[in-house]
């Protein structure tokens, strides 16, 4: 009933004597709860966010459904462990293309302990995140019957440099296979996955409208994740791009400031996929 | 024809053996070029600056105007320096109220040595920069004949909490005394100064939008200065609300990314003076 998920790209993985999460067949994601402070934070901001009046619908879609938590046989044999019970955001999908994006310039929030706050910002600094103020911190790209998912290993996407990510950015939304380096990505599909109405810069835009306005809560190493189905296009059918929010072990009080180090974050990706979208041969 | 202005509320002053900016009675301030690498950093943003036809009119409107280098006998008696002449933003105003507020989270660029990253990341802890994005690092407001300038040192304005910054921004715009602590400001002017088709809010949301696009610079430890005349308002005159971009020897080259650093502290910027028009009376 209980199994590890076909498509995670982010995250403590399941397997070979890991806790990570599992999904089951009714559309349910169970992650386990971290250890410490983490695991009970993630769960009081879902459950403080779902009952939270100020947060208007159209915003709400952006995040997974919380069905509360749940104790379950932990998928690393160590016995029952709590679970929060989420949406499956990809359980409807069957060769969901994907794009986890952890936004801000900082990972760390201020009131972290010194530890916590060197070891943030040294991997700030490594990756994108300062210098961008976001960082792809996993990816699957769906090529083909033939070719499967491109999907480079967390060390490797934790290397990307601007131009990788750019590139990235830009494979994520071609016909052409993504696990061949010496072909330029097409960007076919960046009008109808990237642009149009109910396209991902619009999701991203609508969300942007939130944060410039939201003092409620402040979103430290949270992701955006983003993901269709390439061979729907193929078929004719709708490809659903669509954006999620995951990970909020890290989210603290807003205090009545905006979350500008997730705003700056999410201005500089819109930048970037607006780039794309208005440059498709660039 | 060299004196001291009348009416600075950040950076260094010029006086008993200080080295510090000089006006004359046409329109110029000559700021004395740092030394070392900020001195020269700071000429060469606003030559190129100036002559980037990339920048708009209506944006480049938000900076001092630029007229050269100039060695002058400095300020400290020391003998000929080199200066930057710039517009005298105050020059055509007898009493203005003035805000410098330094914009960004982060005072520190990415490149920066470790010591100088070190030492500007404490203070964007101990001040409201980190928190707030953004920090007032000076201020005169304007109370009347007989009270004068309200114009708190620097040390007690690098002190201030949130609750002081969200006060001051209030203070900024009421008829009532700014010195007197013991008065609620009552923000009448806030609709004049800050509201309306020309006034401070409708400018910083013109920067915003160029700062949403533009990925040519990235200004770090940069202020952006309101200024307004009080007296204009009891006269029934234009109190002409202005903002102003002012020091730039921490600019650096934007390198295809947008300023998520400045743009996320000038949006947490503008939500505070959005709270004070919408809400004057909070």
């Amino acid at each position: 009933m209980f199994k590890v998920p076909d498509h995670q790209v982010a995250g403590h993985m399941a397997g070979a004597g890991a806790l990570g999460p599992l999904v089951d067949d009714s559309g349910h994601f169970y992650k386990p709860l971290q250890s410490g402070e983490r695991g009970t934070h993630e769960v009081a901001f879902y459950t403080s966010f779902s009952t939270d009046t100020r947060v208007p619908d159209q915003i709400r879609k952006f995040f997974p459904a919380f069905h509360g938590t749940r104790d379950l046989e932990a998928s690393d044999g160590s016995g029952m462990h709590p679970h929060l019970v989420l949406e499956d955001i990809v359980s409807s999908r069957i060769n969901p293309s994907i794009l986890d994006i952890k936004i801000g310039s900082s990972t760390w929030y201020p009131e972290a302990s010194e530890a916590y706050i060197s070891k943030c910002l040294e991997k700030d600094r490594e990756t994108c995140s300062l210098t961008l103020g976001f960082r792809i911190s996993g990816l699957q790209f769906y090529g083909s019957k033939e070719t499967g998912f491109w999907k480079p290993d967390r060390k490797s996407v934790n290397s990307f440099t601007h131009d990788d990510v750019r590139s990235a950015l830009r494979k994520f939304v071609s016909s052409n296979s993504p696990t061949n380096s010496d072909i330029e990505p097409d960007c076919s599909y960046a009008s109808i996955i990237y642009g149009g109405p109910d396209g991902i810069l619009a999701q991203l835009l609508e969300l942007k409208s939130w944060f410039e306005d939201q003092t409620i809560f402040h979103f430290y190493s949270c992701s955006v994740m983003m993901v269709y189905d390439k061979e729907s296009i193929l078929k004719g059918e709708n490809p659903n791009p669509q954006i999620k929010l995951v990970d909020f072990a890290h989210v603290t009080e807003g205090k009545g400031v905006i979350d500008h180090n997730f705003l700056g974050g999410l201005c500089s990706l819109i930048k970037f996929i607006s780039d794309v979208v208005t440059d498709p041969n660039k």
